[in-house]
């Protein structure tokens, strides 16, 4: 992997020169871990806009063998205080590092007041952001392996019976990630969404003590953690026969997602994608049951940029991952939500949650 | 819980006085449901000094319902940039609001940047910090109940025989997680440490698939987290009949520990409750094999104030609650720790992980 986060520091270099800076401190752990494979709780990295040579990562003691590991391709300082103890090995150097910007949308105005006692910082906020929005084959990798282990493991909970009437949502949701952890998954890559009957109309519902009974909608949203990234899904079952109206809520947001995902193109707005996907869900009267956005990035955060959403601004490019997630929710009676991580590629996305999206009656 | 949150915002105000500001933005999410009881994602608070009917909750449109019933004692204005939605009302309304203070160490500069083009903003970091440092009752319930799901999770792995020979680390690390949750706990209150054989000398080891064997150390630190409040316990035990070594160095972090909970009372410097401990290892020739600080706070934060070590600045008070974690580590033979989470009472200290400390032969 050093190479792959040889590039994109390289990569950054170009952002720097655009902003004017002559160096970078990166603070943000998980831009850290992007530019450098460090998985570490504390570091920073004072990134060079010249190369390599001068950039310095910092961490403390308890990482010495660790970062030594993760990170062999730039130079150490060992110090518990490790931004501060980058922005002074700036200040005592200012003819190497010059004008140096900071991540001013990290950074915290207390930390902000204490380093700009030694050095005169430059506001420059998400340029390894700018990056990390579009993913390179080594992360799209990552992902591929997350959404396969969730795929796993829901195929292992079915073929055991696990959404059985008397189960509880807390059973299902622990039994879930459970075999997610043994297909591979580091942790679960949010609390799980396990929404039985009524439950299935509430988006965000937290499992409890209710159990799944016949002819209940059970709602399940769900991902696995590998590599630090993080894969999304959420698919809706009926258990024993479905009634008229499920069929007719499943079939509606099927339709709904699957507009959405033909959508999903290089340039295309993504207010536009969420429209494709809301105009079948308020064309058949129920754009009123559909109140949240239709996806959002995904990467070493579950929830990044682009946001799909109506008041969303921007295009998709080529490597972006995203969700694709429309639902329609019947308060007190039952709701189904259809979600897929993918990948926008030119001509049709790359679908990463393999599981079928027909209804499944279990 | 209102009249308990009612209180610390009581208690709160009297910091505001004392720093000079008729309100406080308080934007960091633990600190907010500190003050409030809400657990969700995102909200804002603006606490004023006057008292609770100047007092403004923010979140957005999920959280409606369950704000109302997490936090039914304040006025609610509803948006999702709630901190930024909270200011303007500040701005709006000078002769009430007048100074208003913000949580420095926890806003970022960015977001300062915004803010401080309404309002002119008053930095003061900590104050909630200060309060939460000592617990009230309600807290150390919280505590206590974490401290026994964790107590009972090993007793349960213990009668299991679920520290055998064979068995992966990651194994025992799922095993104990999910006897946690079966008592009650809502998920680990960190990363599970099991190390066994020579990685018990790793102070803090990741589970893998190395396998328990006969005549290892196996290491355990784990925790509950019951009501948002975390628990911290680490155990060492011996698979088979412990060697010499063994014997000597487990009766050593046994006696270290005792002595570093003596310590622990009303009035004493954290630094010297980490001398008590830190003397008894270091009197037996093993000073260099204890490299981390003795303890930290716990609360709705893992690690929070006051860390008891060698560099640490203060004195305990009454109500602090905090770890006392001694350990020696031999690079490639094994490690023992022993730790407990305590909460300090005039005279001894009040022990709230409850597992037994002598050697344990499984």
């Amino acid at each position: 992997m050093p190479e792959t986060h040889g590039r994109r520091r390289a990569a950054l270099r170009g952002l720097l020169t655009e902003a004017g800076v002559d160096a970078l401190l990166v603070t943000d752990l998980l831009n850290i871990r992007y530019l450098t494979g460090f998985t570490g709780s504390n570091a920073a990295v004072l990134l060079h806009a010249g190369g390599d040579r001068e950039t310095l990562f910092c961490t403390d003691g308890r990482y010495t063998t660790q970062s030594a590991a993760e990170v062999p391709d730039l130079d150490k300082v060992v110090d518990r205080a490790s931004a501060a103890a980058l922005v002074a090995k700036a200040a005592k150097d200012p003819k190497t590092y010059g004008r140096v910007g900071f991540e001013s949308q990290h950074v915290s105005v207390e930390d902000y007041e204490t380093f700009k006692r030694d050095v005169d910082l430059v506001r420059t906020p998400g340029l390894v952001e700018r990056l990390r929005v579009v993913k390179d084959e080594a992360e799209v990798e990552a992902l591929r392996q997350a959404c396969a282990a969730a795929d796993r493991a829901l195929d292992d909970l079915l073929a055991a019976g696990g959404l059985r009437p008397g189960r509880t949502e807390l059973e299902v949701a622990r039994d879930l990630e459970n075999r997610m952890l043994e297909h591979g998954s580091a942790e679960p890559s949010f609390a799980s969404i396990v929404a039985a009957g009524p439950h299935s109309a509430i988006p965000h519902h937290r499992p409890t003590h209710a159990e799944l009974k016949r002819g209940d909608f059970v709602k399940l949203d769900f991902g696995a953690t590998v590599d630090g990234y993080h894969s999304d899904m959420t698919r809706t079952f009926v258990i024993g026969e479905p009634a008229g109206w499920q069929r007719e809520v499943y079939d509606l947001v099927h339709a709904a997602q699957a507009a959405g995902t033909r959508a999903v193109a290089p340039g295309a707005e993504v207010s536009a994608v969420d429209a494709a996907a809301r105009t079948v869900i308020a064309d058949a009267g129920h754009g009123e049951h559909f109140a949240h956005g239709l996806g959002h990035g995904v990467g070493l955060q579950i929830h990044e940029a682009p946001s799909l959403a109506a008041t969303g601004a921007g295009t998709l490019s080529a490597g972006m991952a995203v969700t694709v997630e429309p639902g329609v929710y019947l308060a007190g009676r039952g709701g189904v939500r259809i979600e897929d991580t993918l990948v926008v590629r030119a001509g049709e996305p790359e679908l990463l949650t393999l599981s079928t999206k027909n209804l499944v009656v279990v």
